[in-house]
């Protein structure tokens, strides 16, 4: 079983070295891991394009070619997961592929947000908290917005929420193994 | 044509005047606008399960019928867009619909993560931007992660951004329309 290893570990100062110890995580337990950056060989025209749309593309291809995502949901920068890996769950959930997640922050989305928002947070008549735009904060008990909770759920995955120390929430991989353990026992 | 409405818009105080705003202007140039809170009649059981997993299944339902997405991109608390709406465009994007965005934020990712980042943001020896915990800045010149940008431009989409004074972004929606004006004209 091939596993895309999705998650804003592309951004850390060495990416090959947390995607070699991911890998490392999958093959103990038989699986495959696929890291955003590894090659693929499906892009001849990649010296046409622009980098941005040549990475974009091998991503994208990278997920066709696989049964299943593992991503990093740790909020980063800003109370929410990545944007890039929150679009390769929708993708991954569109595509009828099994989908888990894991964040090294155990808390809900809306102690989350109300830290971010700071003292423009406030509740409105019904008791709803809203931001200083008076936009609703999603309060239903979740990791993350619902549809990453949802579609999580809806794809037959898992969502492992671990408190992890800060200085070590882009480096512990405990939750990332629970993961693909659950993965791999089906 | 029926075109999914995603976007953070469902958090205003006012979602369905938004709904009905929206909804005319896709009317306006031929095309059926489909709100995330518009009732969806696929859900019989929807009394037996959480109302967030309900709200997950109907704006699946919502995506599955809609030929297009036209997604709300604006910069939602912290440098990117709102999560649900970029799962959204990732799971359109996998269906093979059409996927157009807008934001009424015209600066780069760069400029919004460098202000949001604050004195943590520095240069790498290699001249790379990189935060606090040393983890890279995304840098192509684009409006958000390469992943939204990318999938946009993979599903034959359009990308609007546009500066609206910043007490008038949740509500101006000169660029929404130019997003319905080009999908209506193919």
């Amino acid at each position: 079983m091939k596993v895309y290893l999705a998650g804003p570990d592309v951004f850390l100062p060495d990416p090959l070295g947390m995607a070699a110890r991911k890998r490392a995580i999958c093959a103990a337990h038989g699986l495959e891991g696929i890291f955003p950056v590894d090659n693929h060989p499906q892009h001849p025209e990649e010296a046409a394009i622009p980098r941005w749309l040549w990475i974009y593309r091998r991503n994208e291809a990278h997920m066709r070619d696989a049964d299943a995502v593992i991503a990093n949901l740790t909020p980063f920068r800003g109370p929410s997961a990545d944007p890039g890996t929150v679009y390769e769950i929708g993708f991954m959930r569109a595509l009828g592929r099994k989908v888990l997640g894991y964040s090294n922050v155990a808390d809900d989305l809306v102690p989350r947000t109300l830290g971010f928002l700071g003292a423009a947070a406030h509740r409105d008549a019904e008791g709803r908290w809203r931001d200083g735009e008076r936009m609703a904060v999603e309060d239903f008990g979740l990791a993350d917005n619902l549809m990453i909770d949802g579609g999580i759920h809806e794809a037959g995955g898992l969502l492992v929420r671990r408190a992890v120390p800060e200085a070590d929430r882009w480096t512990d991989l405990a939750a990332f193994e629970a993961c693909v353990k659950a993965l791999a026992a089906g």
